[in-house]
């Protein structure tokens, strides 16, 4: 016996192509639908909204359906209240949680609506009383603890998916796909005013970074940009750090060949003796204190005093003293840094991104740059829906955008 | 003032750009070198053997310039004694620290040669004294302890490259270079006839795999391929599992989906709720004890006891209970598992592909198959110089490898 | 002042993402819309229909946009006579000329609709006096003559896209996009099943081949499918030919390479040798017909007096006899060739599957397989909508579709 | 019965790997080898010299293997005198016909050596008697008429590798392989370094492009540098000049969306339009000099009187009136602007990299330009072992080089 509820939806539904992707979901989980009302804007620019009665085997099919729906910003017509269940074991949530989007979120409980803080998607909502109230917050599943209220199901839950005006909006250019064929130069302006736009704002500009930002030779504008201060925040792993230390600290044979353009394989001893002189030190800021470190991008985020978010990975060397070895407490590490970001670049990395890409809100603009298209396909695939990418060499765009951002930037 | 060093190579010179590699590193080294003698054999398969005059500023650029020769199995004329000296940290070598290859070894110490247990690239050499006499082994960095004999410089230093006979090698088709371009059913049967020789000699096949495994189809073909016995242990991360799981799990849906050869999308909910299902068994082994779990790769491992290590990484949601969080244990899990390995096939990972070809003897005969040029290049230049790539379809190449290898194994 | 014109769509409009791009092409010309009626159907299944205004700047303007829609499906509410005008150049369309799409087409002159012969993307329609009537066909740029009665602007024109009915469609798994992770082995046996259809309802089965089958030793697979009747028809470059001949000429040398698996350099020598042997017979027939050509792809077409059309590039060294050096007249050979093909497969090559996709209608399916997702994102850029991409290895995805098609195919 | 050589070869045979290659190539070629002599340089920098015996089972093989080894700069110990004989048929070579490379040759005839003149690789050698002497040159074996004398045999031929000093060149870079990660900034002034000298030498700088020049939004930097003098000649095909024209003539649209960085989707129409407009004109050049083309890379080359070559492919629409549709005529053309040139760059094309690699000789720099590192290797493995690759997005690399090489140039 089949069960039904009425959701809507709101927006450009018709020029964004979401109605397709939500008819895609039902059909995904055997679900069906009927569309009942269809208000379409007479004109370019309207919102349109539309009434859709979805329907699904059994209710647990219909709860789960309902929850994928609202990654898309669906929402049930008539909400009702959200259901609470307590959690009986440290690490998992109770049967049937709601599985969270990375969108704005409302929750109501005894017929009050409640925000939920910092939105990330896959966790789950856990409901606390707070001072004379309570609050709704974001979980991930490994901290969740024996006794915690986690929401059920998909009733009492409004989501708010970022209303992008087109015609304004320095990013809609990324919009239809990603492709190494578009005009460049106007790409790095865009970001360079998004960045601006952050700063001006109070913002936060975050950066995640792989060791490709080393190789091809763009440590030097990274380092003019964290000196300009539109680098607040860097979250890598170990290999970028590594990489960037080494070749501070085997400067004249490394950097002659970065200087002269000469590909230089993989050279493991410099790179493990650069690992072990800043185990010894016990960490990157003693080694810049301590008069050893004196360049690089390490070096820089130290002397501005801006925080970095260095997680481990199972191939890493070493690791140097700063790397998280838990990625799960790396995770936590990076959620601690993201609260007032209002622009993040990801640049040649995907392990990084897509980590990065699974803690922020929907609502913050997210640039991802890399030379391999796959990376910018995955982060989007992952659910990142805002992300925006650019198939570009990185070593390039990074000089120009140092170009655009720092007034006496110029190459020596 | 500049000082030098007698060193020597033998092997197929010539015919392997061998010579032209250890010139390369000398110059990058800033070092200079003259060839004192150059014997090279008159027929076809005759080795050849070199004596080269290595020349650099100081004693430190020499020593490191040795070690760095001896990744290329470039020996001293004359090793004289290893030098030995006593770890004065946790987690950080003695500076000048001998920094390790992964090629056969040995150590000469008060005139005698010690082979090192277990070669391993990267990390350092440490002397213990042993029943009645000594044993010398590889340690990673992370592992070093206060009092830690540890061996430094170059001196006292054999390594030897495995010789490879080029007429009878089954992967002799290989060497050249990375290609999309070869007669791939040949290399199919190449593969299997690998694997075949491990198990005959006793000795263990390791697979190392991606999610792609899953996402292409071939998980039946790899469950036939572990009842089969060719599956001796599986290195993963937290991704192939779950996506396994997933599957299972969510079989009606999935399964009618893979079925039909439709792409499915991220699908965050299962994913999320599948983590959940078996965190709250505790295991993936206790999942299928009690029934949950009851088909796919991961149940195939556990019913038959065979051996996985899951690392996490900072991507990662849930993880499942079974996943090493911290990378430095996941490696060492990793290492305890690797004696008596035979034969290694990595199969669309390049994360776990780079780890576990770091901790991998050169001797291991290793074959990386992605759609991916890149991954298969990244391997080969963190020196797992015998890494054999091929860049194939993943699901076409494991059905393949499954006609070859299970006699019943057919295509349902 | 603007001008405007009222237009409709019929079809599967929301789960299709059409509508979007049809305002995304209204944008991008510069006009503007307003929708005034959107039927909806209430069951999943249901097509819908809308009306819009669609407004530009110039009567010129309008037309080109409503040219442009027509790619899309849009047809004019009210579509009126097609205006025809007689060209004054050979070469070269009147202005305003109208440009076509490869969808079923019809031209209403003096009252009545003709439908238009061979439907193809990027020509001009002619309209010629026919017996006792009419007819309305296609011409390239390049064929037109002076004199000729060209249709002009976008009235009396209408199109229809091909209904896909998305349950029982076989290649409804592809629709969504590009990937290398969806379970290749489906795929492999939905290309076979649709060749088979087309061999059942009498229509012929085109293939477009690159090098890349011949250096991945797909070839016998390739000439079993031959001698299947599988390949009715082959258009392909001077390389495929010529490396599949070099294979069998010399084949002694080459034919172990291929047999061990080795990849072989590409050798000038043999290449530029088996083309002056052909060269000096006359033509691939000749030289099969006098002995010297035994075996391979050409000889196995040649035998089965199947057709094919070889059409030079710039970069073609000799070229072989059969060559069409002149790429307009290749154009209009493939042309001849393409009545009655029902099931088109592209392997493993850009330049010459775009080629096909240019002057095939929209209504013959079309399944692209490369390694290289590029190629197949270029064709559905082109305009080949109902192209399908398939990113595997074209090497064993022919092996696994000659085991599907040819009972006793196995490889030795 | 087996038959033998003694063959030389001379320059930096160990750091250049280029005896592995040779051997390799012994062994593709069914022979045997064994080293006489090695006469090695004691200090880094010394040329060293081989002495070898080739021995091949007949004396057909044994040729044709001689001819091989040429490519790498071997040559007989003893050469003897070239024989030589009539091509008994046009467009046909004399069997056993001597196969170009692109070194520099020389040929020895009635004991005098003469210089081949245009050396190409895969053609053949033609001997004419010319005012009192003798003049020997290439004739690629589509142009070879009845009664020519060619050369046959590898006998009296001797070729010269060009011979690069590591330590001055400015493109040692570029050595060892093709990488994305490189110091992207260093290689671009390399380049612009390249050009400036063969400017100085009084020498043509070649450009070879794709449609991405335009699609990247470089149009205008390239312009400037045609500007600036750094475009001596064009080759391209039909696509880079109508897209370049198309944006021309629809620039307020298309003008408007390069600015902004949109993505645009091929819009047929527009360029189905614009290849109409100039063959309506009959030439680029009369649409230049009637006003109707005003901007873009082909107009700069018409007013600055620079040549360009269009050469056509199969996948061509229109096409404009400039474009050779016949290839073979269209690398006659190519074939008669290549003189004097003294640096080639080529960039976003793979298809006419590789047709101008098969003319240039070797000694001509080539730098090739791509986003994919497939066109490098590609150019690579068919013979243009000069070619230096540098993986890089083509849009960002023209505007670095035009800052680089135009002093007034900045963007807009």
């Amino acid at each position: 016996m089949s069960v039904s509820e009425s959701v809507e939806v709101t927006g450009h539904l018709m020029d964004s192509g979401i109605l397709s992707r939500i008819l895609d979901d039902i059909r995904e989980y055997d679900g069906d639908y009927a569309i009942d009302r269809f208000d379409v804007g007479h004109e370019a620019g309207d919102t349109s909204r539309a009434t859709i009665t979805v329907t699904a085997e059994d209710d647990e099919a219909l709860q789960r359906l309902l929850m994928r729906l609202q990654t898309r910003g669906v929402n049930q017509v008539d909400p009702g209240e959200a259901a609470v269940r307590e959690a009986e074991q440290d690490g998992v949530f109770p049967d049937g949680f709601y599985s969270t989007t990375n969108l704005a979120t409302k929750i109501r409980l005894d017929g009050r609506w409640f925000d939920v803080e910092n939105p990330e998607m896959d966790c789950g909502l856990v409901v606390e009383a707070h001072d004379d109230g309570r609050r709704v917050y974001t979980l991930p599943m490994s901290d969740v603890r024996t006794g915690m209220q986690v929401v059920c199901g998909a009733s009492g839950i409004k989501v708010t998916v970022p209303v992008v005006d087109k015609s304004q909006e320095s990013f809609g250019f990324m919009e239809s796909d990603v492709s190494s064929e578009k005009p460049q130069a106007v790409l790095v302006r865009q970001v360079a005013d998004g960045m601006r736009e952050a700063k001006a704002a109070g913002k936060k500009v975050l950066w995640v970074g792989g060791p490709g930002v080393v190789h091809t030779g763009a440590a030097p504008a990274l380092v003019s940009m964290v000196d300009a201060g539109f680098v607040d925040v860097l979250f890598a792993g170990n290999a970028l750090a590594t990489h960037d230390i080494e070749s501070s600290l085997y400067g004249t044979s490394l950097g002659v060949d970065l200087a002269q353009g000469r590909g230089v394989e993989h050279g493991h001893e410099h790179h493990i003796r650069a690992l072990n002189t800043i185990r010894k030190q016990g960490s990157i800021k003693a080694a810049v204190d301590s008069g050893i470190l004196t360049g690089g991008i390490m070096h820089a985020l130290v002397t501005h005093e801006k925080p970095f978010v260095l997680v481990g990975s199972v191939r890493d060397d070493g690791p140097l003293p700063d790397v998280y070895t838990d990625v799960i407490e790396g995770q936590r590490a990076m959620r601690a840094e993201i609260k007032d970001v209002g622009f993040c670049l990801m640049v040649a990395t995907m392990l990084h991104s897509v980590a990065t890409g699974n803690i922020l809100p929907a609502s913050i603009p997210l640039v991802c740059v890399d030379i391999n298209p796959a990376t910018v396909t995955k982060l989007a695939d992952r659910g990142s829906s805002q992300a925006r990418g650019i198939v570009t060499d990185v070593g390039l765009f990074l000089e120009q955008l140092a170009i655009e951002l720092v007034p006496d930037y110029r190459r020596s």
